[in-house]
């Protein structure tokens, strides 16, 4: 052992103790008669004390010759330190060198080793290693790990069983892309890379096994936006013989475990709210609830006049901004500028300002009296020294954008605290979805998630109104998990292939295993997956999953650090029967 | 809820309360006036029963069309039972089922659903979800989950941290094959799934991360021996600032805690051997030490007569088998047959019987006198009534061949009891083994294992006697784990890689974020891996893998339950670039 303590548990109690550290340079710093160094490792910073007459010449000599980051071994006395450093654990206390070992030298750092660095991005992640050296990277994966743990005892402490299940399985073409994997020993023919075990946890419950998790890598090969990662880790669970009140039970009992013994935050009940109240309050199904400005919508009480492009909306719906009717003309603009910003697609904003004499001052006062004014102040919510922003259109663009100035705004007004916690459920998601451009349903969840009991035969007439059993867990204005209540009968299932365009033939190929699962007894089942990364980041008070992740890739799917991908030799594409075609 | 009890759970102290069970149809007997059915879940099986006097009627006719497998729901109240069954937990009570729903209806199963069945390996791995009803396999399921448990609890509280590594890298020709991944996005360009999360691992130790560790999926695209699988789960660890003597303190440590945890052995301290010893002792660098039969070499003993064949030998080395001396003249043609198989390879096969009398008799009296025969015994440690074979020829050949036979006797034998554990540390492995194929030295464990100190120039001369602070860990004759002190300095690695044959331009295309990470500060360090497929086999009590697996791939890589690997679509090739090329 190359040490007999680690650099942050050394105290007052350890005075006159003989010890032997081992770590990192953090930083010298040379009087020419004493040099002190901080001497760093994973468990904190102590600090090193060499002087002219107590320190051994040769050994002098070396801590002179100490660079930022070089990896040495010390041995000497603990001795009290003349004056304390209260910001640190062990800064009460500094070690008096006898003998000093240079384990490895460095080179100097491409970045400074610091909480706050100067390293951009780029050289950070190219240099991850050292990156991970910074505190925040560090106790970012300690967190993480903290998480997984509590997860596991969690569960397994409710009797669910981890299984692994397989990375090498086959590729289909619903969903997402799959990346694929070339089998040697069987050739022309491929693996995909699980997008998730979806199918494995349904026939572990057609297997009896009851209650089943896994902390586990999934793959989608998406062309990625900002903040995705081509692998991720999800926390997949299934149980049998469960109803959605169920599921809703176990999971916000682990998640509330979760935010009691991470964070120290206790929340009794989770609020629900349909999918179809989420959308029509906050224009979006992942509501952030730490703060208000629900939506008010205003085709009541701003149609009836002669401004046409209101009463030409599908829908005119407007937020009331706390505080804002001191915002200038100019900001205004800036705000109007910003919702037609082709990121948010609206095409202008009305405002009106609610002044703290109870009159309204709005950008429509050409159409709208003082009466009509005071009505949409009703509907917003609003009150006096509020603005209120409404847009108007068709239905579901516009509470996307409505939606997205509602959380521009929470940001800038500091609505959205990261040590505050809003857990919610939205419920009864719609079983499909339109899909514009291939021009027919999808599965909003995926194909395996039942229609509500009763709603099936809605499907042959109007699909988009078929609900489902399918939930998801918003923390902070963002999906952490989601998940349903499973199809448990071959003809459900061959119905909603069916419904989603596959042929028998492709449903067979495809999902056979699945469908045959379902003739020898399947229980009713239903799950839920948790996204691993943004859970943490959440519950680590930060949005970023990239600072969560040990080794994550950028946005062209690249580690710039090992740099992979990269070109494989010609024998290695020969023995795949692999040729690649320009 | 679908139940209000499992079907494991109830006791006599139950008796008189209304129950919900919900399960499987294990089977039904059927008296005419009354049926009794086994209902069973994960957790158990309790009776129901129906009778025409005290069931409802058409509950009754239900029971009746119940068929195996089906699964039900099933209300009712616990009474006791007439005739108690000893042999399960709720054998002293029954449920005289009030109300039944059939939740899903079941084909009779292609192979019976008990813990000895009639289905061969074929069939149970196409309905492998069904095979997993049965309790061997699904026992082994759980036990895993145990043992992973387990490992997680006791590393996190040594402060070891899981790390999540990625599963997108790069392909490196060096060792085994790897598993490729086309990349859509970066075109022309493959990511390779890891063999090993081996620089991932080193290069989180150069980011001071201290104490790493990872249960984690490795692949291997090799063609597969039997009980081998493409992908395979590992624990791996990795630590710094540390020796190999607290590498396996550590790791003796957690692999004492899961055999008193899991299996309630107690065992002290773990003994060692070297590599050098475990290949003459027992011709073989993972011995099973459960029982004796050590190899007693023979040359001083057996070369000074006219026997030519000996004479000729590089090595004479022999064996003593309890108690063989009774062994009919036919029965030892066999073992004679045996050891010339083909998979073994020996020429033929030298015998001496120990008569009870003191007396020898063996295949060569015609060269060696009763004289001769008793210092072979001596050696090979023979007693009274001991058949001692002895082969002969090339070192590391006959060596190997004897510790087949040796296995193969302690097997039939009985010595090989799977209630018995026995570690041993084998120490000390050469850091090269001589590749005949290729002619030349290949690294044994890996590129990044450390030379011991003090013999990196021995490798110029005798590269073969180098030495590596590398180490396995055995069980019962399986590697359960291995590791080694790694190199952590760029000129001793660009040294190993230039001596296994890369040039300096190949080290650094594959290897050189490794060789820059250790010019910024890297620390002593070292790790071990454990296999943790064959590792919870072992701890069960068994060897093969495969039952602890839940979705296992047949000897050709092949999942036979989902049919993968399968064809992709020709869009999907395009967009990857990629051709067949027949």
């Amino acid at each position: 052992m190359y040490r007999s303590h680690n650099c942050g548990e050394l105290r007052n109690s350890d005075i006159n103790s003989d010890v032997t550290l081992a770590g990192w340079v953090q930083k010298t710093r040379d009087k020419g008669f004493m040099i002190w160094v901080d001497l760093r490792d994973r468990y904190g910073i102590t600090q090193l004390i060499f002087d002219e007459e107590r320190t051994p010449t040769e050994v002098f000599e070396k801590a002179k010759s100490l660079g930022r980051e070089f990896v040495i071994q010390a041995k000497g006395a603990v001795i009290e330190r003349a004056s304390k450093n209260d910001n640190i654990p062990t800064g009460a206390i500094e070690i008096l060198v006898t003998e000093i070992t240079i384990l490895n030298e460095a080179q100097l750092p491409p970045f400074t080793i610091e909480n706050e660095t100067d390293g951009g991005e780029d050289i950070r992640m190219k240099y991850r290693y050292l990156d991970i050296r910074r505190n925040p990277v560090k106790d970012n994966l300690i967190f993480r790990h903290k998480v997984t743990m509590e997860v596991r005892k969690y569960l397994s402490n409710q009797s669910f069983v981890e299984i692994e299940t397989p990375y090498l399985i086959k590729s289909t073409p619903e969903g997402a892309r799959d990346f694929v994997v070339p089998s040697r020993m069987n050739e022309n023919q491929f693996y995909a890379l699980p997008q998730s075990p979806q199918t494995f946890k349904q026939l572990l419950m057609v297997g009896g096994m009851d209650k089943y998790f896994q902390i586990v890598k999934c793959f989608r090969d998406e062309d990625l936006r900002a903040d995705r990662q081509p692998e991720f880790t999800q926390i997949d669970c299934e149980m049998a013989f469960v109803e959605q009140e169920d599921i809703l039970q176990i999971f916000e009992g682990l998640t509330r475990h979760l935010l009691k013994e991470i964070n120290g935050v206790e929340i009794d009940n989770f609020p629900r709210m349909t999918y179809d109240d989420a959308m029509r309050k906050y224009g979006n199904d992942k509501p952030d609830i730490r703060f208000g400005m629900e939506f008010g919508e205003l085709n009541d009480v701003a149609k009836h006049k002669d401004f046409k492009v209101f009463n030409e909306a599908e829908l005119v719906v407007g937020i009331a901004v706390p505080g804002g009717a001191s915002y200038t003309r100019k900001e205004i603009d800036k705000l109007i500028d910003w919702v037609k910003r082709p990121q948010v697609g609206a095409l202008g904003m009305v405002y009106v300002k609610c002044n703290e004499d109870g009159t309204y001052k709005s950008s429509v006062d050409k159409f709208y009296d003082q009466e009509d004014l005071s009505n949409w102040a009703k509907t917003t919510g609003a009150n006096a020294g509020d603005l209120i922003c409404v847009l108007s259109g068709v239905t579901h663009k516009v509470r996307a954008q409505l939606s997205a100035l509602r959380m521009e705004l929470a940001e800038r007004l500091g609505l959205r605290k990261n040590n505050e916690f809003a857990p919610l459920w939205v419920i009864d998601f719609p079983l499909l979805e339109w899909d514009e451009e291939t021009e027919r349903y999808h599965a909003m969840h995926h194909p395996f998630t039942s229609p509500k009991p009763g709603q099936i035969e809605l499907l042959a007439t109007h699909p988009g109104d078929v609900k489902a059993n399918a939930y998801d867990l918003v923390l902070n204005g963002n999906e952490i998990g989601g998940g349903s209540i499973r199809i448990h009968d071959k003809e459900t299932q061959a119905l909603m292939f069916d419904y989603l365009g596959f042929s028998p033939e492709e449903a067979k190929e495809q999902f056979g295993f699945l469908m045959d699962a379902f003739q020898y007894g399947a229980p009713p089942h239903g799950g839920i997956a948790f996204g691993l990364d943004r859970l943490v980041a959440i519950l680590g008070g930060q949005e970023t999953i990239r600072d969560f992740i040990a080794f994550p890739k950028n946005n062209s799917g690249r580690d710039v650090m090992i740099d992979a991908p990269s070109a494989i030799d010609q024998q290695q594409l020969d023995e795949l029967n692999l040729a690649l075609k320009s």
